[in-house]
């Protein structure tokens, strides 16, 4: 316990040095089979290689094998692919499953991949349905229907209802291991009950009180249970109004409910009302996570959540979308250009000035959009208030027009020397602004109205259209008032 | 409790409807306001205008007093701002400093300052330390200093003490109320002792263990007192090597450790190994949240977190830094076009096509950037990885450089006939996508060993360069093998 006190007690660096001492064992490892390699031609060479590969995986093996899951999932992402199937051969077995579960989803299909079926299913056995149940995605169907069989029946039905939640629904995130006490009892017997049991499930911060038909009437924190005289009954104790979600709620609301409420644990319930399923902290967080992580990732053009050291081919596939789509924009925004070109060819600083105008927009327009998404995302914007915001974005539009449409037409005036050309920079600047502030707010909201993700593709539309309309508006005054 | 069992359990449909509930009763107000304002004439409009006034101000006060602070905080960002005022004044007194804890920084910022000093100090005198701390950056200097003397000399010590971490350190998140028991205790005494108490700090999910030093010996979990024997000592029921953060530790590191290792709070050591503080889960979630929506506002090109409803000046001025730094780039990337402005003259079609070589080069970039910055925030970037990593994404750069070179080259030569012009658009292309992979990359690296952080203005640098250098190579290439 010492180290506790010292630098040791951080323990992000704790992992770090995990990570460079499997690092240097695997450079050892192949530092040795060259060697061995070199020496092909001996006639021991079988017998040495074997030997030294022994004794190195063992290494290997016991270091792994000190290591919680989730830090050897923190070592499989950090590791190059030929490495990272290497120490994931040494673990398969006996963690495999519980690091299956705290990889990344890319990470998580590069290892499935190299299992064959009957270890696959092998590894598999050794989870419970609510563990289960978070790997479904990554797992083929065959596989999982095997899995499946091995299973309790309890668990096999258990897996099979929350399945048919989509995986944005509070049903997708729940788990099953509910402990119940009934409004009747006494505390002193639910403390009875409880000395009976090895644990309790993670993240128990309360006991749920149900009444015969199973419904929830309300929940029993634990501090409840020590701190009270245990002649008490559970009615008098108990919190009767307590935050319950709904299998059907979006996962996203409950996230925000926890984070309101600074929620532990709470009930969820069925359509009847019947508590059937708890939600927990643990996966609130890594569902905030998840999901700040996929936007970010979407925002920038990838498609899914991708390996850092994925192989090319996937990689690339991974970004194709994206990269097609605003490829094929920037076609039909250039158009916009291909109008003017005998515009340009008269006066050929257009051609230069023109990317600004454009580039400026969205850049002006994006900040709207990351506004309004964030807005859309916490519930803010409601139909009374979006005119005000919207009002308020082009007034926004209209003061940074005048001031950066100034600042832009004294600085092509300074380079060309036109007075004309200036202003008629400065004027298609504020225009482009004034358009990216409407384009920037309107295109979330009516992909939230359309039932979209508001953030999906709202950055790529809006510089399509600021791009686009900003040649347009720059190029079409340009040939109107200079030519 | 029967609503439980209907729709009315999703506490965020439930939050809708209050927040439009207020609406109403905002919107009445304001109506019979203006019907007073036109009968000015009559002698007993004042009398009317108080009654109508303070009839209503009860029904609103009634209907706030019934809500959660987080619920009042999340109405209060929904209202524009005078209605936002309105509904502030009604609850100040009371909830005022609970809710300023729960808005979000802009709005607090919008709160605070429509309050006298010594309002805000009364506001401020119903929290408690940890609740202080968390707000001391949105108050005055002078009314901390107020507020500060109103504090038993404990607290006023501890908000002293904590103030001097900087705020991505544990040292800033952590709370006082820790729960202590000592080695040599048996469960029945901590029991006796628990049962003194009116209730426990909320997350508590263990108490810690010390010794005579105050150094922290491990955690003994809530658990462990229901299901075992009272007779039984807390050395042998303890976890002995429990996560421990140190003060200084960064809260990012220590939130992905709740993360991995599912923690509802854990222990705060000082340099010296003593036991000072507790990190929980609550804390955590917020700062995950704060991090992940700042990350987006600033990669869109906000300065800070804004106020949906801001005033036009405010909102100005918070997009100008940005945005003036992209002006700037913009300008000096199209100086590269001002260069072949002759070649230009020549062959118009390349201002046709020249923002399609740049633009796709920065959207490649910044999917090469987006998995970087990821891959550094979780630690998973390493010196020993770092090269794989990089001729990777050359490696994916040189393939979409080939596939969409000759898509582009040959959509070019569709529009304009000509091969020269085609191949040109191909390998300039290629040219720059190689380079925005190496770049995509160099640049968050590059900030990262600065210390710096390397989302923050990566995508600005990159476009920078993508543009710049795409202009270039492409006009370039033109200026060489088409005039």
């Amino acid at each position: 316990m010492a180290d506790l006190s010292t630098d040791g007690a951080n323990a992000h660096r704790k992992l770090e040095e995990q990570l460079r001492h499997i690092v240097k064992l695997l450079e050892k490892h192949r530092l040795i089979e060259a060697m061995v390699d070199r020496d092909r031609t001996s006639p021991r060479h079988d017998l040495i290689e074997s030997l030294v590969h022994r004794q190195h995986l063992v290494e290997l093996q016991l270091k792994l094998r000190s290591l919680h899951p989730a830090d050897i999932a923190y070592i499989l992402e950090a590791l190059p692919l030929d490495d990272r199937l290497l120490v994931w051969r040494q673990i398969q077995d006996e963690n495999g499953g519980e690091v299956l579960l705290e990889v990344s989803d890319a990470v998580r299909d590069s290892l499935i991949e190299t299992l064959e079926r009957p270890v696959l299913v092998g590894v598999l056995g050794h989870l419970d349905a609510d563990d289960l149940m978070e790997l479904t995605e990554a797992i083929p169907e065959e596989v999982l229907a095997e899995v499946l069989q091995t299973l309790p029946t309890r668990d096999r039905n258990w897996l099979q209802t929350t399945l048919a939640y989509s995986d944005d629904q509070v049903g997708r995130l729940m788990s099953q291991d509910v402990l119940t006490v009934r409004e009747s009892q006494r505390i002193e017997q639910v403390l009875l009950l409880l000395r009976g049991r090895e644990d309790l499930p993670p993240n128990t911060d309360c006991l749920f009180v149900v009444d015969a038909r199973h419904q929830c009437k309300g929940v029993l924190p634990l501090q409840a249970l020590l701190l009270n005289d245990p002649s008490r009954r559970v009615t008098e104790l108990m919190l009767a109004d307590p935050v319950v979600f709904h299998v059907y709620d979006l996962a996203q609301d409950a996230a925000r409910a926890f984070e309101r409420y600074d929620l532990v644990s709470a009930p969820v319930i069925n359509e009847r009302g019947k508590l059937i399923g708890r939600l927990t902290v643990d996966a609130v967080i890594d569902f905030i996570r998840e999901e700040s992580e996929e936007d970010a990732l979407n925002m920038a053009g990838l498609a899914r959540d991708e390996d850092l050291f994925a192989p090319i081919w996937d990689s690339a596939r991974n970004r194709w979308l994206w990269l097609a789509i605003n490829l094929g924009t920037a076609f039909v925004a250039s158009r916009a250009i291909g109008l003017f070109e005998g515009t340009i060819a008269q006066i050929v600083a257009l051609a230069t000035l023109m990317p600004i105008v454009a580039g400026i927009g969205g850049n002006s327009g994006n900040q709207t959009t990351a506004l309004v998404v964030r807005g859309l995302a916490l519930g803010e914007i409601t139909p009374e208030n979006t005119w005000h915001l919207v009002l308020k974005e082009l007034g926004v539009g209209l003061l940074n027009g005048v001031v950066w449409g100034a600042t832009v037409g004294f600085f092509a005036w300074l380079l060309y020397w036109s007075v004309p050309l200036g202003s008629v920079m400065a004027v298609a600047m504020l225009l482009n602004l004034l358009l990216a502030a409407l384009v920037g707010a309107a295109i979330p909201l009516t992909l939230h109205r359309l039932g979209r993700d508001p953030a999906m593709g709202s950055s790529v539309l809006l510089t399509f259209i600021t791009d686009g309309m900003g040649f347009f508006i720059f190029l079409g005054l340009a040939s109107v008032f200079l030519v």
